[in-house]
């Protein structure tokens, strides 16, 4: 039995699972999931129950006999697993980024989108602050339907915001934010990451953001991008990669990639992020998790998509691998693991 | 100001720190820390206060006008920031761990060796639970002066244990515990990472664990070992890194080399571990962390030596990339950064 497979099965020793649920509890990529419940369903270890899928006897026995015991979560209750606690200064902005953020755009599938609940950010935002790439610095975010932005702006503690985001709806939200608060050190390109980074940006800032697309050369492009912006050693950057989406062979391209552009890679956060990928669109998309899946699936209610978080630090200056305009369509944002976008 | 004296101003405007305690509130290794004191005290923003380190009005009106606030921590408070909480059957074997532990080997600086407490063992073992790595498996421990083999023994989850080791004391000990316990699964060999992994032992398990010696080609030759021993796709290892004694550029290295092997970088811990390199030897022995510091030292009293917790998974059989014996020296143990061992 695969490692997939076992992590599949303690998890229902311990409870039924929605299939939502189910996906968190393992680190393979979506189709390597699904082939895992296909072989326990078929080998009649697991089966539906009700909206949930459960153990029978038979996987119980299975597992008994196979050495794996139910799930007795060892990940800490106060931060699930983030290693942070948001609290004074950072905690404090947080009604007020509530209300700035209220009447944002709609996520659209165009983009590949998928939002970071605003409590989320502030998780993000601690681990800069720890790290020391908050206070004082140039911070350049690669696409910000996330809005952290806004966020990183009301802690008051950044010199500068850069956001470069191709959605012109969340740059214009972000926009009317700004004025609002009359924030001089905020601004917002138009901008699509398929052109090269705008010349007056190249080489002006301390520490990049971004949530690529999930391909390899889509993550290749956004990182050479970034890159671009920062201005040289010991800057560094931060970023999602979900298991979901990319299994570890892409993982293996992307982190070799990386280190090609001189980024050694410092911390790297299993599941750290969260994405409310949630309601009826979900089910209705017609995307692949939910067309190849083997049990029947109702519209998820909670924020179940995760993404593994990724801190880099240039050790020399930041080589971009890509620096012109690239030709590309859909296959930017799809390949054989996007099983949560659109081909 | 670099992001290193940036840090530990931001933490002694918080609190008078000692040198032991401050190193830990940055992430360079120990010469860029210490060039960092050197150059904070030159410039009149630090001083000695009793046994403490202090900022100077100098320096809270430099690190003001800096945008460097006074530091407020955002690390979990309940997991120090490790993510994990032993608990149940995990935190149940800690009373006869420590009886188990008594009377173990002093540690000796001719092997490197610095000890994980206890109580952190149960960290690693917690991590190594939840990414599935303890049920049922083969685990190959490549140096353990800290007594994991008893710890994870304990648990009764491994399918089998195997310890590597160079010190015949430690391996002594382990011995004796493995006789007193009846335990049939676990092993040591009496063995020097010069030299080739055991023919037996080649291509039989599952996971690694090592805390390798810290310059780029100890690691290498750590890794290759550990490779050697693994079964092939899948497998995972774990292993620490410190800050303190690699600089990034030596991270940079060591992440290469991984990747080169086959082996994916899917977590990374920052400072998951510590280590007990306390009392009076840590002063005395010449170590040059004592003796380029431009402030008296006193013996270090709590375990301030931190490592990052990395895991790593084969997509590919793992490919070492050294299979031979090597003739290797001192040069295994020290190099530019290490101010924490004896050339």
């Amino acid at each position: 039995m695969d490692r997939t497979q076992a992590k599949l099965l303690r998890a229902l020793m311990k409870q039924p699972l929605s299939f939502w649920q189910l996906v968190g509890k393992q680190d393979d990529a979506i189709p390597g999931y699904i082939d895992a419940l296909k072989t326990l369903k078929i080998k009649g270890y697991i089966e539906a129950k009700g909206d949930l899928i459960a153990v029978t006897k038979d996987g119980k026995d299975y597992a008994r006999t196979n050495g794996i015991e139910k799930e007795e979560s060892m990940m800490c209750p106060t931060c699930s697993a983030t290693g942070v606690k948001p609290r004074g200064w950072l905690k404090d902005i947080m009604p007020e980024y509530e209300t700035l953020a209220k009447g944002r755009p709609e996520v659209t599938a165009e983009f590949d989108q998928g939002v970071v609940p605003l409590v989320k950010n502030l998780d993000r935002i601690a681990y800069i602050y720890e790290r020391g790439d908050l206070e004082n610095k140039n911070i350049f975010i690669l696409g910000d339907d996330d809005l952290l932005s806004i966020g990183l702006a009301l802690t008051g503690k950044c010199r500068r915001i850069t956001v470069v985001e191709i959605d012109k709806r969340v740059n214009r939200f972000i926009r009317k934010v700004i004025k609002e608060k009359g924030w001089t050190n905020v601004e917002v390109y138009d901008y699509d990451a398929r052109d090269p980074v705008p010349e007056e940006l190249r080489g002006k800032f301390d520490v990049f953001i971004t949530d690529p697309v999930e391909t390899v050369e889509g993550m290749k492009l956004f990182y050479s991008r970034c890159c671009e912006a920062l201005r040289g050693k010991s800057c560094s950057g931060y970023f999602g990669i979900s298991h979901f989406e990319s299994g570890l062979a892409k993982w293996m391209g992307v982190e070799k990639d990386l280190l090609r552009m001189n980024l050694v890679i410092t911390d790297i956060l299993r599941d750290f992020n969260n994405y409310l990928l949630t309601g009826e669109r979900i089910v209705e998309k017609g995307f692949r998790i939910v067309t190849e899946s083997p049990f029947d699936l109702k519209a998820p209610d909670f924020a179940w998509y995760r993404s593994t978080f990724f801190r880099v630090e240039a050790v020399k200056k930041p080589r971009p691998l890509i620096t012109e305009r690239v030709e590309w369509a859909r296959e930017l944002y799809f390949d054989e693991d996007t099983f949560v976008a659109l081909p």
